[in-house]
């Protein structure tokens, strides 16, 4: 069993100390070993430290205060880019400014990533993933003199934790796995799966909180409303065009 | 160190030799402990291992031989159905069939996959990413009953090896990192990173195999061509349209 994953929490305080050069090097290297698309590498790994720029970062990461915190952010983007640099030095053609190879370095980024996360945590760090990501991927783009063929889909902060949360809760196995082939939910099974999570003293909290009437409000309502999501539905991927991964129909 | 991190290669041949349903549970447990968007937990994994179902596959992932051999085949799609289903169940919107949530839901798909894999080579198992999965996605929805709101991302299949192959050479870590901001390439950082590969004996061999100038047009002009690419993403895409990713303009 391998205990950092099942004992993994999202780290969001950090103690003010930083992540020793060796450590770092080994966790990125653990990074580039994860499978990835006809072994391209189609991603690349921004690791930012430096105080000016983890501010900048921090803003568009909607101020979260661990982006200020942890000593080390990591900016994994989809990267034809340099391969594209490749096959200019090697005179052949650039085959790769389109949305299959956005979907296939994302992949790969983020299989990238988790080894990363996965190693940290292995040798005592903690992480957290940043969703925010996605929402600035514009603004993220010019703090981090990103080109064209490259885009960020996921950040994470590494360092070392200044608290010790509990795990989680998940929906049970049952709720995610299908046996053979898609089994489609009934009223019924959606009841028993989200029936925890429906009465749990964390999520009754937050529907007071929120002055909605269920859990399921809190996400529809407040959290990740209609609008919001296709704002930046719109924006990603103008962004993602903009980037040279949509030249096609 | 995480080992399995460090030792991970690809698996290609299987024992005839099934996963036992603890260590399969197991393993299924460690892709759900992944971080993902807002626990909203919006991916599933498909889990086949029926003999028809799995020749069905096999067709749709380019005849590959581990296909068939390979016990237990997982199909890891992004799912907003089940979410929806629960919106539905407590009487709010349905806001989640957006690009925004395509993207936030492979994410968290592809982090559970790289937890099943790392927990499953643990195990003294083996296993094998199928980039496929996004070609065919299409059919992969058929053979597997997807409902609307559900697209597959990324496949694997897993077994016990028949075989030990060598690790796969990497680019050097500096090419795949940046250190603060994105440096680009220059021609001559290029030839440095790129040297190694350039001049194997296996990119030779590969060279000489398909008859083209240099390593770099194996993958242009034979494994991954600018028509393909092009055909694969406008199919991929409307796929994703269809499965209702895409509401928006």
């Amino acid at each position: 069993m391998v205990d950092t994953i099942f004992s993994h929490r999202s780290i969001r305080k950090y103690l003010d100390k930083p992540v020793e050069e060796g450590v770092l090097n080994q966790i990125l290297m653990a990074g580039i070993r994860a499978s990835n698309t006809g072994n391209m590498q189609m991603y690349s790994m921004i690791v930012s430290t430096d105080l000016d720029l983890k501010e900048k970062l921090w803003e568009v990461h909607f101020k979260q205060k661990m982006v200020l915190q942890a000593p080390v952010h990591i900016t994994f983007c989809v990267d034809v880019n340099r391969f594209h640099h490749w096959c200019k030095a090697s005179g052949t053609s650039i085959p790769y400014d389109n949305f299959l190879w956005f979907v296939n370095g994302a992949i790969d980024a983020v299989l990238a990533s988790q080894n990363v996360c996965i190693e940290a945590e292995n040798n005592g760090l903690g992480i957290c993933y940043l969703g925010t990501t996605v929402y600035n991927a514009d603004r993220i783009i010019e703090i981090l003199d990103i080109p064209k063929g490259v885009i960020p889909v996921t950040s994470i902060v590494i360092g070392y934790p200044d608290e010790n949360p509990t795990l989680t809760d998940r929906l049970p196995l049952e709720a995610v796995i299908h046996r053979e082939k898609y089994n489609d939910y009934s009223k019924m099974s959606i009841h028993e799966f989200f029936n925890e999570k429906d009465n749990s003293e964390f999520s009754r909290k937050l529907v007071l909180e929120n002055g909605v009437k269920n859990f399921a409000s809190v996400f529809t309502e407040k959290r990740y409303k209609k609008d919001d999501n296709i704002f930046f539905s719109k924006k990603y991927f103008e962004i993602l065009k903009k980037q040279g991964f949509f030249n096609h129909d």
